[in-house]
């Protein structure tokens, strides 16, 4: 069978008065005192329905089409026409209309059709996609992530698929999940009297990623442009709307380029992908800025037609100290900062995007570049109003002998990165990258307030149902 | 800086006898008596290099053109000119040749220009990126996950993104690798002495998932058009070359689709990528053509030509039974079909790929679809020519007393199955999908003989480097 999706006939892809068969569930069912019943249609294919119209001559009128209730998957063939009424263009005079599957129970059917709060659709995330909200959120989220993936091909990056299961030991394992197949009620020992982790699956101890970068800096050090798009893991016990245990981060890595380079591609990317959103899902936009967030397609046209303000961390300091405001937090040079001082940079100071960059050393990473002030590393941070942070990034230290000594200040054995190390002695070259959380992404695009709500099924502290 | 890449150079982006900048590794470097040096640059951006000439009149001619070894990395600017020789079409005459990076002691350096073993390359994995097969493998990899993407979204699918980390207990826990906080050292006991997994992140006992389909279903059921394309994991102990712990499936989900539907998305998806294959990385194709495979473009476009051969199982074993071959796995009715089977039945029955389908219900899953004979059910897999199985999917059953007494015969409890249930008790519709290994498909279309040398870091027992 052929299915068509209702998307194309809305969309005037079928000819009219010619008879065409759709398939989908009912959102409602209205029923008219002259023995019509309207039923609206929804395939997941758009955020519109389709009206079919029933007639009471159709033969199970009063056994089956009568007790269609939200929710209920129906074939319907007929013939399409053109909409007398608002809304819709099209409609089909239903001359069929068969059930493929009742909703056991209407009565207690969690999807009936009425507003639900976000948490109660969080609690029945598998039934969640089939309301308004729920599609809207997927189409938007399929739509982004085709638009990266499509942005990052069109520039000539590659994308490639970095591990999750990690055996390097260099990436705090505190925040780590561990990975294994040993039996738990029976580890194995070493003579020692240590659990025996050559034992285990891969012969060692082993974790989930927290990022693909490390990984991926090997291939910007061989096809120049690369990428990842993929999961990652953090354990941290953070029960806030902007942590996930399990999300998805776009980490591009660029070869012969600078900071300056990595936060234009930034700026590059969060534009198209922008751009094509408002193109292609004008519908699950105009929804989500009618019951969700009122500026929300304003404040993605401010950053698609901004640019992108760049401001040194030390000059921000100097305006948060100088902007007579007082903060919860209070700043000084050296501190890293927090979201009120990140939003009034950019929603009040500027009043836009605002590229954040190169922050005291003390406060970031180990593979970032010093400086020529030798205080400050090449790190940025792009903060969008509305949200704050969006994605990080940083130019990477690619000279051996100031990565050694970086990594001994934080004590770091370089033993350990023995193959990160050998990108700087074999061909090193300047290098930049950044990671944008794709959740907050899809959140910041939809005016969603909780990333659990714009990510299939949410990885949470005592929360992994499904 | 914006930096140019070589793919375009050689394709004539830019004018001749201008000045231009390009940036990359030395493949090799070769002196002429005269006193010029011709050095092969490669960027990734394609497989071949460009040729600069670097003249001695350059000021850092001895001091450091003549020590570039292979894997340096350059910053070369000088004329571009149409080349006179063979081979490429454009030549750079070098006015500057800046050594962004020496390497570190080139008679140890594990990437020197010669030709490594594939098991060598391997326990290289983060510099095999730089080889010809590395880069070549990573660009069709890249290559073909762009084209199932483009394709589906052409097709109107939503990419979904389904949970690693999985609290279900219905998939085969032998097969899966645990994913814990808890302190191995000090293990939190319940009252009964047993390990206390309410102590762990999730609150609860989790894993990696081995497939994304149960879940993908859920978005089925509500979008019509759906797939997946992530990581999925299998702790088995199986040291073959076609089996990895942690690899990358695409996996589409199709509502009111039967077995056949499946078979067909199945069938021009992998004509659609192999399409996009052969014309996008012309260049990588022929390299592997030459060098790994000599009959590896011919077989893509075998499949692109024909049109899969559908026969059910029960043809498929008569077939084998009087073949008059003998094998070493005999067959008969009810047995599951080995790699030697099926290639008997694609390469030298049908002589193209097969779609082998109806199989008997108790070598099949649960979640199958039970055809009217009550002994099969409605799955499938392709078989190619020269790989065997490469996409495995079925109807699934979305009938709930079918599928109650399906869990029943097979040990299954059906409370642990409850959400995936609700799909039946609520608008159940027929659904189809399937399940591509990703890597199984870059292997099949590069003629590479074993996965782990077409994921970046292959992840198998007793290896999780890097």
């Amino acid at each position: 069978m052929s299915v068509i999706a209702i998307t194309d006939v809305l969309a005037g892809k079928y000819p009219v008065n010619e008879e065409i068969t759709v398939h989908g569930w009912i959102r409602t069912r209205r029923d008219s005192k002259a023995g019509i019943s309207f039923l609206a249609i929804h395939d997941g294919s758009c955020f519109d329905t389709i009206q079919a119209i029933a007639p009471n001559e159709l033969n199970n009128y009063q056994t089956e089409i009568l007790k269609l209730t939200a929710g209920a998957s129906v074939k319907v063939t007929g013939i399409l026409v053109e909409s007398p009424g608002d809304g819709q263009s099209f409609e089909i005079q239903a001359t069929a209309v068969e059930v493929l599957g009742f909703v056991e129970d209407p009565d207690t059917y969690p999807m009936a059709a009425k507003r639900h709060s976000i948490e109660f659709l969080r609690e029945h995330a598998h039934l969640r996609p089939r309301t308004n909200i729920g599609g809207a959120v997927t189409r938007v989220r399929n739509c982004l992530a085709q638009a990266v993936h499509r942005f990052m091909h069109s520039k000539g990056y590659y994308w490639i698929s970095t591990p999750l299961i990690t055996g390097s030991d260099c990436e705090g394992a505190g925040e780590m999940f561990r990975v294994s197949t040993l039996d738990m009620e029976n580890l194995p020992r070493t003579e020692k009297g240590d659990i025996d982790y050559s034992e285990d699956f891969f012969g060692k101890e082993t974790f989930l990623t927290v990022s693909g970068q490390l990984n991926v800096e090997t291939y910007c050090s061989a096809l120049s442009k690369v990428y990842t798009f993929g999961p990652t893991f953090r354990a941290e016990n953070s029960n806030t709307s902007r942590h996930l245990a399990e999300f998805w981060m776009v980490e591009p890595e660029i070869a012969f380029a600078d900071l300056g380079d990595a936060a234009t591609l930034a700026e590059e990317m969060l534009k198209y992908v922008f751009s094509a959103l408002l193109e292609e899902r004008a519908d699950d936009m105009a929804f989500f800025q009618q019951r969700v967030d009122k500026t929300v397609i304003d404040r993605l046209n401010a950053v698609i037609n901004s640019d992108f303000v760049r401001m040194d961390y030390t000059d921000a300091i100097e305006i948060l100290e100088n902007c007579g405001k007082t903060f919860e937090n209070p700043v000084s040079w050296g501190v890293d900062l927090n979201s009120e001082h990140e939003r009034y940079l950019a929603e009040e100071h500027v009043g836009g995007p605002v590229v954040l960059q190169n922050y005291p050393k003390d406060i970031k990473s180990f593979y970032m570049r010093l400086n020529d002030d030798g205080k400050t590393v090449a790190a940025m941070d792009i903060l969008a109003p509305g949200i704050g942070e969006i994605v990080g990034g940083s130019q990477r230290e690619e000279r051996l002998d100031v990565l050694d000594a970086r990594m001994k200040e934080m004590d770091l054995d370089p033993a350990d990165y023995s193959w990160y190390r050998d990108l700087r002695r074999y061909g090193t070259v300047p290098h930049s990258g950044f990671g944008l959380g794709f959740e907050r992404l899809v959140a910041y695009a939809t005016g969603m307030q909780n990333v659990r709500d714009v990510i299939p099924f949410p990885r949470t502290p005592k929360n992994a149902a499904y």
